[in-house]
């Protein structure tokens, strides 16, 4: 039996829906293992600006450096997007936290499940077997460098820096990945144009050496991105940048057939915070609509990064268990679709 | 019977053989009309650092000044780009010559052709139909920012800005571009985390009430890269960045089933510039497998820059022709294929 402080952070459009199938399944866990949990839930981004003004109130950071994970659902609001001089905005909350956590390093794993593979808007025979995981650097690039507008208004700027050991960091977490999987690295860059792409490729390049085991391949980000949809089974680890690394994930998410299904990890310098990748998706709000499954398998990792094998394998058995009998949201099953709330009981159920 | 001053640029790799099959066509088309093409070739990239020891001799960028258009294969050279400490890339040309001339808008259109639907790695009926042009900014933000090591080495930076003007003289173009097609533009950005993001937002919404006839959309760029795959149909014009039109454009040639047949055509101040989108694939040099298609069709977008619009209309019937009765390279039909030149002598024939 282990006793663990979870910071829950539901967010806002769909964030507290699947959050709440998420908790679920880790209520389902402790039981099961006789494990206790200590949930707490937090305000963070567009429902923070709304109550406190603050996209990140202390109270919510603090909870977060107290816990030994965070598990975060989604947070953004349209109203924020269209209002270039809006001066708080969720992101930031979103932003800031990633900083003042210290996560620097967002992992993506992508797979094709065999049984949604009808699913994908890609061909069965391109995908079929695609297992890959992006190691994205999160605290560091254009999002964090110096921004602003020029005096008169009418330009703006933002900076984009990297230092050696923020490369470092994160390349040998995704060194160490790659080394108890397939054993191969993509480097995804722009070092044909960009200096900061010229560091990164340096860096790797020296540090290869310390992974004779591991093939490193480089790519320019432009060719990456057609790579990824023309044979994404050639992938086993890509490492990337911050921005680079927010599209080239994003877009392989389409492999899967839905972003719904897709879980990622923040690991940094102390505590890791986990989170399905789609976004808020506020048109879906309140219908039941939105599939779990990307915030169960947020659960599983958190799991997983506890040193909870056995749950977080339980945790996927229970995911593969209603993908394949068709327990399935909407946009996976137009036909026959489950709400949101059945196919995280289903999944509770069978834990 | 016109008479016009054309440079071509062959470049590296693959470029000197696509080159040589979209000259064949122009002079065929010069043949047939009774015009005067007066065709010259200058060194650009790798060939002529190894030349020259400059990206983009004097002599090249006077001649492109002088022309009427200029007429590109590709740049580019692997043992480049391993080097991160080269003083001198082939890239720097390109760069060069696209500021220099003033071609800050890279239009690239998007087709699903037909015939060839089966060979895109995307399912068939979420492809067909997609007839998109996307609108890359191609003088301005990171690409042409500030750039350096700090002090140390230790460090690196890119510096992306954007100033108002440089957004409007190419928003405009795409908005008239719209007008002329489905009446729709997307804009892609990071409004959520870039000030230049913000600033493209804020300015094109501004333009939008000038154009009160398009719809204009807003996406951010993670989730363009996504719909781009997802749903290609939707898109009618996409406006976006340097760095974001480099990658979304690349990605979306996917779904055309081939990069070996999308041309591409960079206008601005003066001199117009058409090259495929293809790289210089140096792995395919010389061997009689490059498509010629892409080159052959940033002919046909030369000639409909130059108003010779009978004469495109004729270069794109003679490729269509040449599609639809399989007279395609390995890439495309893999059992029965034909060489570049083959496949150009079959086009410039058919003019
Ligand atoms: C919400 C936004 C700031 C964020 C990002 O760009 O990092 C999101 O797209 C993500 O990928 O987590
Ligand atoms: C060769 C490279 C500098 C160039 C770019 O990134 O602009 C190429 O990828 C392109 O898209 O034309």
């Amino acid at each position: 039996m282990v006793s663990k402080k979870i910071a829950v952070l539901p967010g806002d459009g769909i964030g507290p829906e699947v959050c709440r199938q998420a908790v679920k399944v880790l209520e389902a866990v402790a039981d099961r293992f006789d494990h206790h949990f200590d949930l707490s839930s937090h305000l963070m981004g567009a429902c923070a600006i709304d109550a406190t003004g603050n996209p990140l109130p202390d109270e919510t950071l603090e909870a977060c450096r107290a816990a030994d994970a965070v598990l975060l659902g989604a947070i953004g609001d349209p109203k924020y997007d269209h209002d270039p001089s809006a001066r708080v905005r969720p992101e930031q909350g979103l932003l800031r936290l990633r900083q003042e956590l210290g996560l620097f390093a967002n992992i993506r794993p992508v797979r094709a499940y065999d049984v949604l593979l009808a699913h994908s808007p890609l061909k069965k025979e391109r995908i079929q077997g695609t297992d890959m995981v992006i190691f994205r650097e999160l605290t560091g690039g254009i999002y964090f460098g110096e921004k602003g507008r020029t005096a008169d208004g009418e330009g703006a700027y933002d900076h984009c820096t990297y230092s050696r050991p923020e490369i470092e960091r994160i390349a040998h977490l995704a060194f160490r990945a790659a080394a108890g999987r397939r054993r191969k690295l993509t480097l995804v860059d722009k070092a044909n144009v960009l200096e900061t792409s010229r560091l990164w490729r340096e860096v790797v390049r020296e540090m290869a050496a310390q992974y004779p085991e591991i093939t490193v391949d480089y790519l320019f980000v432009d060719n990456a991105a057609m790579q990824v949809i023309l044979s994404p089974t050639q992938f086993d680890v890509i490492l990337t940048e911050n921005m680079f690394g927010d599209i080239i994930s994003d877009e392989a998410s389409v492999i899967a057939g839905s972003l719904g299904l897709l879980p990622s990890a923040s690991v940094g310098e102390a505590v890791a915070l986990f989170e399905p990748i789609h976004g808020s998706y506020p048109q879906a709000k309140g219908k039941g609509i939105a599939n779990p499954v990307a915030a169960i398998l947020s659960v599983a990792l958190l799991l997983e990064h506890l040193e909870l094998d056995a749950e977080a394998a339980l945790v996927r058995e229970a995911v593969d268990e209603a993908l394949n009998n068709g327990i399935l949201t909407p946009e996976l099953s137009p036909t026959a679709p489950y709400t949101t709330e059945e196919v995280g009981n289903y999944i509770a159920f069978w834990i």
